[in-house]
């Protein structure tokens, strides 16, 4: 952790575990431990962590780095703990039966922390329509834009330079960082987190011919319609959700978006569904509970995707998917030259086939 | 259409027809409907269009619902008319030759009263320099900043916080949405719209290696070409067009770029050409008129696609096209683990072909 | 070059070489050459620059080009003078061992005459926080926002509409563009050239299952680490660094990163490695030195890439790499028909393999 808390702001370990447990796992410290309580500073991996910071292990490969590490606290299962050598440590064992869920809710107490110590209130710099309506507790940044008819629920909080189009509905408790962007008409629900340079309600790309103005020319499809996102959705940096072209583009409940993907009209997304940076989903597609689209995946228009289906970064899907697993159709790297000679054979594929069916044939 | 027209505001009919028509389609409605006129508060489609809607058929596949649709008024060909079966239905009948193209102005009439409704004029938040020549009619938002030198065509639009860089050039009748970022010495036509978040005029990614200064370290080549962009062009949200080293990188009349984007420096694409999402053209590439690129696929630098060039979504062109045609080059998906049993026979492909061709000769 | 210099501000051509060349390059004009000397008023390639621009051969294929350059000189090395046939050519010829880097001085002579040209000083509209550290000489246009904490280095430019985030750090001698986006703690070294619309410092991608709260639920991980990035780095339009998990995403010194491009939470980027448009790179991936990453490569998460690695455009990397070379794995494009046809054996390749070996073993 880059910056620790100052040590008068540091809470004592079972403070912190109070307060960030709000999950209510099973955790506390070993009942054998009887190191006097550390205040925590901060939250760190196991090989980095100071004797100010609390670490975790989650992942059961790291085992070996507890005898190195010197944390002040040491969350780990009771099964990590019976498999600690004996010995001297110099941290506070914390036992608990998800330490990585743990460890996000300790992040998460850090970075609260932080927020908490921000300016509040709607700054004089950010021009506001007489017809908004700014509920409880709003916080609204410098230089933000809120146009007619918008809503924003109690406790929201705007950074620097967002802008919220006319009429769009904004629930309670968001985060919406720096330079938010949504368009007119935008509804999203609460406790959002939405990234700088996210656009939220841009025309989807629709265009009919239109041979009477010239050769090839298109015609724009105005895209009427609006973009509806649930609850406890989180949308990355650069991310791009298109408007509808008649009715709305929809993100459901716990939709996780990474940066820089970006989401076509009409798109429909089921709840708890996450996808990784850089993924495309065109027009349409209707897209499952539960799933999860890794990095630079691509998902063709008009395709249906049903609940707990898993795409392999970097893969295209071009049609729809019914049943769940794991989906994956990427090529295969290899030395340039290797690749080259291998690449060129892809173009004679079936004529191969062809000339081993025929020696299949010729020999029986 | 998820916002429809308050009803003392929703035109009839033939009021809509008239006034969305300026295509000069032909387009009327049938003779032999005796139906009161309705008044039309939106546009939906044939399945969620309500009473006081208009919808359309423009895919025949849909005719079926034709026969449930619940729309105030449908546009259809004489064709599809007739194979309608007789019968009650709640609509008016409006026989068009293009009901698409008729859909897409109709969507745009509907997305135009919506903008007369918005305020107009220059935002005394925005920061306009004195050498700043704006044209009549021309609106800008709050927080726009336009610098020195600046020209922007009558009737154009600025959204909030568009940033217009020195000596840019906006035509007539532009529609630059919130947040859209010209360098200095960009181009653009008449009646561009540009969405949220592009950014035009950045510098090309071009360097030489300057091994004075460090093993590998690199010099940079200063960007000194601009933007030039023709008349009728749409850029999606988060889409970048780069400056160019020399000379401008050049978008025809009529290109329809989607979201996220990149073009190249010194890239120059034809009239009319469009490019679906996420697609990439790296530097110094030029394409043809009337091409279209789908979603995420990528072009490689210094090359020429010709005229009526279609490229799938998710291929690599990485050579110039000459023949008017569609071009693929994309993995197909499969279930992980069958994909995977297959994709490792490719690092063999070329030894395969030579024991085929070992077995054929044996044979002979 | 699309803009000229006014003649009176257009330098002689021994006092533009003399200004540009801070490489030391060993540059001159040709002894034999007495022409009158020419002032400068741009710089264009050869088969475009005018009467007035310099231009340059650092690509030996155009060599025929010298002939019908009609530039006011040319810069060539001593090789090229040579191979030069007999002539009255209408330009000055300077001799340089290394054009391509004279070529890159020269265009980022004109850039800073520009950039000299523009106002300076801190705009009244920015709102910046009372505990910001602002060095001598510094720009901060019109609508930036600096919060608290933050420091500036002397010589810094910030254009339109950027934000800082509290405690930011910005070294000396940066250029950054219109509307730059800091999230807090995001400390960047000296001499950095920053894009309009990059985002640094936005939450890395990570959540940990929370099956309490709904099956399939995400906890969000809280990123508490930062972004470092060193000297003499440039970011493109639009591209993303994330903040690390727990300690900070790290670009070495010389790192160049073009537009789109996406670097997950975690990542570390050694020294003078340049990314070209639209890669990922996932989190927690370490890349070497000197590496380059064409364009729309995809790089998976925990990786190790050595030094002097280079992938092709559109390679997926899916593992580690220690030996340096060039690593490619594209699908080739062809014809749709063809490609269709190749592609559907893919999906038997084991198979074929085996039938291929079954034939092998009859026939021994």
């Amino acid at each position: 952790m880059p910056v620790l808390l100052a040590p008068d702001q540091a809470p004592a370990l079972h403070e912190l575990l109070e307060q960030a447990n709000v999950a209510g796992l099973d955790c506390k410290p070993a009942d054998s431990d009887d190191k006097p309580e550390p205040r925590i500073r901060g939250l760190g991996s196991l090989s980095s962590a100071g004797p100010s910071e609390i670490s975790f292990l989650s992942n059961p490969k790291l085992h070996g780095q507890l005898l190195e590490c010197r944390a002040a606290a040491v969350i780990m299962t009771e099964a990590a703990f019976q498999a600690l050598p004996e010995g001297d440590y110099p941290y506070r064992i914390v036992l608990c039966s998800q330490p990585y869920l743990m460890y996000a809710l300790l992040a998460q107490w850090f970075d609260q922390h932080r927020l908490r110590g921000l300016e509040r209130g709607i700054h004089p710099s950010a021009v506001i329509a007489p017809s908004a309506v700014i509920g409880e507790g709003v916080s609204i940044g410098p230089l933000c834009v809120v146009e007619e008819g918008v809503s924003i629920g109690k406790g929201s909080r705007l950074g620097p330079g967002c802008i919220v189009g006319a009429n769009s509905r904004i629930g309670s408790d968001c985060l919406l960082h720096a330079r938010v962007t949504l368009y007119h008409g935008v509804k999203i629900g609460d406790r959002a987190i939405l990234h700088s340079g996210c656009v939220l309600g841009a025309d989807g790309f629709g265009f009919a011919p239109d041979p009477r103005a010239d050769t090839g020319a298109w015609a724009k499809i105005a895209q009427i319609g609006g973009v509806s996102i649930g609850n406890d959705v989180e949308i990355g940096a650069n991310t791009t959700v298109d408007r509808g072209a008649l009715e709305d583009t929809v993100l459901g409940n716990g939709v996780k978006l990474d940066n820089q993907i970006m989401i076509g009209h009409n798109v429909r997304v089921g709840d708890h569904t996450a996808m990784a940076a850089c993924v495309g989903v065109a027009g349409s597609t209707v897209i499952g509970a539960r799933c999860t689209i890794a990095g630079a995946a691509m998902l063709s228009g008009h395709l249906v995707l049903g609940d707990d289906v898993h795409v392999s970064g970097g893969t295209a899907i071009t049609s729809s998917i019914a049943k769940p697993g794991r989906y994956t159709g990427v090529y295969p790297f290899a030395e340039h030259t290797l690749w080259q000679r291998n690449a060129a054979v892809l173009a004679q594929l079936a004529q191969l086939r062809r000339r081993l069916k025929a020696l299949e044939t010729t020999k029986s």
